[in-house]
């Protein structure tokens, strides 16, 4: 640890997307130089490991355009302004998979990706599930598809040669949960 | 699965970033609207899970100014331009932690934040490690510090109620390289 800490000398914004902004911050570095560093300004997430009284995960297929396939995930959901993300996903939960769950716990929380986004994600296990809908609601613009695994599954679907659960925020959040499910 | 994919209609550039641009495309639905969605282009990234002959994993602390606070974290690096991803990481691990491997092995890939980025990140395990440096030489502006820990202390830091291992690519990394460590 340095004695002489990051100052923050300024900062500005550069760029005001739809869903978030882009700052470039100066800092004082501890070797007394000075660099300018630019980061996504993200209102953070909220995701939830859900699973039911079998014991099977419900995971959401959906397109994710920026990679331009499919990916397999855990639901998941940004934060409204001044939104606690509890509210969040219990919402997200039942837009996006027709589950209402009645037992919460928080797992934690991490950053996604540090090197250029504040983004934090709030992590929940969810258990005591109730099936709201066969089909989801949903947003209409989204093409979401609901997927039940057992833990073992989830585990082929990490590890094998040809992937199919390969979205970082899934697998950290897989991780977080595995010492509070019943292998 | 539709059987209507989603159409690239077309795309703009909307920021030219230091480290990134973003881009909006314009996309036909299968329901057949029309969506616009904002992401980053990144040009990808490397990481290694690093092994000592003794089983303990080598990790960087590093202050990550998005966040405004240490990260612990694996060894990683963005690729330079048509760089292959295991010439990056051979490369980052040395000037991260002054260590040399010898052997290596690819793990496999994941999407950072699919929501907002085109970021692949790709995971490799190191063994076989030489200690090049008694300090690794890093960038002057970085101010990284070299820490090793044993298998079991990892799941401690990701899992005790103060975590000190938050960072979702680490995590990520962590758990595709565990089917491939002594317990």
């Amino acid at each position: 640890m340095p004695i002489v800490p990051f100052v923050l000398l300024h900062n500005r914004l550069t760029y005001q997307g739809r869903k978030y902004k882009i700052r470039i911050d100066r800092l004082q570095l501890p070797n007394g130089k000075e660099g300018e560093y630019e980061y996504i300004v993200h209102p953070g997430a909220a995701m939830v490991v859900p699973v039911t009284a079998e014991g099977k995960l419900v995971m959401i297929k959906q397109y994710r355009f920026a990679v331009q396939r499919y990916l397999l995930e855990f639901p998941a959901g940004t934060l409204e302004p001044a939104e606690d993300p509890e509210t969040t996903i219990k919402r997200e939960i039942e837009e996006e998979t027709g589950y209402r769950a009645h037992s919460w716990q928080k797992l934690g929380a991490f950053f996604l990706c540090p090197g250029y986004s504040d983004e934090i994600i709030h992590v929940y296990l969810a258990k005591d599930l109730e099936r709201l809908a066969e089909q989801p609601p949903g947003d209409e613009d989204e093409d979401i598809t609901v997927q039940l695994y057992d833990r073992s599954q989830i585990e082929d679907l990490i590890h094998t040669d040809s992937p199919t659960l390969v979205d970082s925020k899934s697998i950290t959040a897989w991780h977080m949960a595995l010492p509070y499910l019943q292998s």
